[in-house]
């Protein structure tokens, strides 16, 4: 497929392909990396906007749910594509907008196509749909009618893009990628924090709308720097779902909003996570220093912006003096660090200030821009039981190192902890064996159980949950990253009774298509092909 | 497995295997065929009780969740065993608190015992875990972790009894099979309307629990006339998830107190459905008098008071005279029905005297007890379009006719529709042809689209999705009925890097459940074998 490519920047909101006119409030991005304001100005979108792309996913609804996996797996594919293709112009923007280095901006434009390109290959496979057939019975009295379900699309789905991963999280992130292969129109809210990129990326995502033959209400994107094309999306009646990554505040925000609604619709907000690590004493024998420099590696990683960064560390103290040397050192070695936003910059000193009864290490003094000091703060594991803002997360360059009396303690801090993304175990198999019943008790707190890394990776791929009970996310039943996340968008749907032309490809006698079903109660092969009758 | 014989019934909630002690407030039920009090008087639980049943159940919670599914099917296939062994006893004490006629609870008797022997099916069968495998890959850069996810339980979940099905929609109803297959401790709060027949339940329940040996807080049973026990649990912090199956009044009130707590958690609340029936041109002219036929004995089945009697039928007026006149002498045969309250019976001559301005048709004289006449309402569309109210749920024996002026006015009338558990199309395959833009819309509206069958038979099979969107459930994403209904209270958990032996088995390299699992993105047969590395 050919890749489409990326026009110049408008500064204006992107309505089922066309340009959004210009209006009355306008913002700039900012580079953290001196404070600097950058180029196009950007118009929020008015009610009108938010109406008018509305409408237009209300209009490619209906054919987008009916078009087959293949060609919404073109559409994924055209996409990763003409992201590729851009993917210096991409980065370049990304990095004045962000302050995220190079490298790991070209991760994560291969991150981002990558992960279109999973979802591309789940549709071409097309067995996620679920095929469910129970045959009729005319002998059996009653007689047993013939009844077929599989996944069906929720409806238009609104998404808002992460500040922290300005493509992989943003408007051709999971939530986009997921959503458009459930087969569900989406119109993302922008993060105003890189609206450059933002718009870039929807220019590709036009093109390749274009370029397969959906409608173009398929796709929009609006820019807002504030809360209110937002609040309207989520509260407009032909919205049927929301993706959102970023804070607890407003996540939770747009989970009252939805919840109040006439018709409440789901909301998958991801929102905020402190990610404990436990190192287990087997594992402090063996390998201190590099667990504790990995650690400093970890936490300051992006500048301690990923979702799932380390915030917490709980360790034996008396087993725990080297760790805890190196990791003083290594903290001390930090760089300077600029952060995503200004506001980000300025909760991430207020919330450490907050702190400062703790024992605290920090790193080079904080440069120009949205700068921030790398931090470690240490408490005992009394302090920190009795005092529940500890353990909330802090974005950005910092980590709590928690110093327990004895095993007992660490248990108890593990059946106190809330829901989290990931809970991280550095341990021998000695320890594993020994701490079993703290490994069962956080399997019950988290989307991740790891043993022996740390948690920062997140792998896009099947088995990946990244999710987890609330607070960390709205909705633990679910997973934003993998392609598991497309069961996020869907309902089960059965047809009694109905001829075979009328029915859905997927659920015909026939398996024209070659995927799994569930026949009658039994798993057949994709390659089996049912004999019409 | 030896069946569990049933006591005596004492008049007081179960809690974790143990009587709990009488209380100050008490209630009876009553036999709606004369309206007389049933023994013995049933003492509502207090907040201690709640408190009880749930530290029971928070107690239970571990080792269930990680008892195999071999052990939990044997529990459902006890249960099972026991409510057939004691059908005699259930069918003569449902009868009297419902009115509900033997054969009927015969068959409900089954179906019963019948959908808690599918789960353990599904347990024993295992796949359905979704087990998926991502295995690791040392060589790439970076490093490729080892990943594995399955589903796993939410915790104690919060069951409310239905009125209409004193057993399947009860005590060991759906809900409860469910949650007890996915691996969740069970709290019900009884339907005062048949306290008896839920108490013999739970005596079944509680001995096979105490069988199978797991812990007795596994279960639990807990009366109230009134309200507060259920809004008790709702907002209990132990409780994860919730069941209901009631009125829309209800069931928005359960959905409002879980969204406004802390923790917020999902309610999985049927609640209401108008069912929607279109009846074709074609249809209508080759077998109007069967139809019509057909249409009174569904709308008045059980009383009309199944959730998915049809309670709108639309037709071209200028084709329907025939079906219009058959329909209305049905109407006026029909006996007279007893409801299952008083309240319901209230509410049912209520909701059909606001009517009292459209066109009636009427059966016998309602009778003695709680007791209601069979009715026929008609409208024509353009008053129907304009008047929302014509489109709620009735509970008991009435239906509305909808005469159509021509096909254009139907799509009208199914564009308009809400969320509904069914709509059923009567058509020849020339109709469906015709007529494709008609069930394409349906299909967006209701979580079963029947062609040429009445809605009120819900198999329990793999296939069934008795759901649909919003208002007719709380969550359009999920079934309450087959084997798909296990889905609601699972979430998915991923372990990263942990050996082998410290995996569940569904997800160790060895296959040793015969399970079906996605291996590296690929579905592998339950009957392969992986070796161990």
């Amino acid at each position: 497929m050919a890749s489409v490519a990326v026009e110049k920047l408008h500064g204006r909101s992107w309505i089922a392909g066309a340009l959004a006119e210009s209006g009355s409030n306008s913002f700039h991005g900012y580079s953290p990396a001196d404070g600097g304001k950058l180029e196009p100005e950007y118009f929020s979108a008015s009610a009108a906007d938010v109406e008018r792309a509305v409408a237009g996913a209300v209009e490619a609804a209906p054919l987008f749910a009916r078009s087959s996996g293949m060609e919404r797996a073109k559409l994924l594919r055209a996409i990763a594509d003409g992201i590729d293709a851009a993917a210096e112009q991409l980065i370049v923007r990304a990095n004045q907008e962000t302050a995220l280095p190079r490298p790991r901006l070209t991760g994560e434009v291969a991150r981002t196509s990558g992960q279109l390109r999973l979802f591309a290959g789940v549709l071409e496979d097309g067995s996620w749909v679920n095929a469910r057939i129970d045959t009729a019975d005319p002998m059996r009295t009653p007689p047993k009618p013939d009844i077929r379900s599989m996944l069906r699309p929720l409806g238009p789905v609104v998404v808002f893009g992460a500040s922290n991963f300005p493509l992989a999280f943003s408007v051709a992130g999971g939530d986009t990628a997921s959503a458009l292969a459930a087969g569900n129109p989406v119109i993302v809210k922008a993060h105003p924090a890189h609206p450059g990129t933002g718009e870039l990326v929807a220019q590709i995502i036009n093109a390749a709308v274009q370029l397969v033959g959906f409608p173009a209400g398929t796709f929009s994107l609006l820019f807002d720097e504030g809360h209110e094309v937002g609040a309207r999306l989520v509260q407009h009646p032909a919205v049927k779902a929301v993706g959102f990554t970023g804070s607890f505040r407003g996540g939770r925000a747009l989970m009252d909003l939805a919840s109040s609604r006439k018709e409440p619709i789901p909301v998958y907000a991801e929102m905020g996570s402190t990610n404990p690590v436990f190192v287990l004493p087997g594992a402090l024998k063996e390998k201190s220093e590099a667990l504790a420099t990995g650690l400093h590696q970890s936490f300051t990683l992006g500048g301690g912006q990923f979702c799932t960064k380390p915030g917490m560390v709980f360790v034996e103290e008396a087993l725990a003096a080297d760790f805890t040397k190196t990791l003083r050192a290594s903290v001390t070695q930090s760089p300077s660090f600029n952060l995503l936003t200004e506001g980000i910059a300025k909760v991430f000193d207020r919330s450490v200030s907050a702190k400062s009864s703790l024992a605290t290490s920090v790193g080079t003094e904080a440069g120009a821009g949205f700068a921030a000091q790398g931090t470690l703060l240490e408490v005992k594991a009394e302090a920190f039981l009795t005092d529940h803002s500890l353990s909330e997360e802090i974005f950005g360059p910092v980590t709590l190192l928690v110093h327990c009396g004895a095993a007992a303690q660490m248990m108890q801090a593990a059946q106190a902890l809330e829901g989290h993304l990931t809970a991280t175990v550095f341990a021998t198999e000695e320890d594993l064996v020994q701490y079993a019943d703290l490994l069962h008790v956080l399997e019950t707190k988290v989307g991740r159980l790891i043993v022996n890394a740390f948690p920062t990776g997140v792998e896009v791929n099947h088995a990946m949950v990244h999710g987890g009970p609330y607070p960390a996310t709205s909705d633990g039943r679910s997973t934003s990253v993998g392609s598991q996340a497309i069961f996020r968008f869907v309902r089960p749907v059965a047809y009694q009774g109905l001829p075979q032309f009328a029915l859905p490809p997927e659920l015909r006698d026939r398996n024209e298509l070659g995927i799994y079903r569930l026949w009658n109660g039994k798993l057949e092969s994709g390659s089996h092909v049912v004999e019409s009758k």
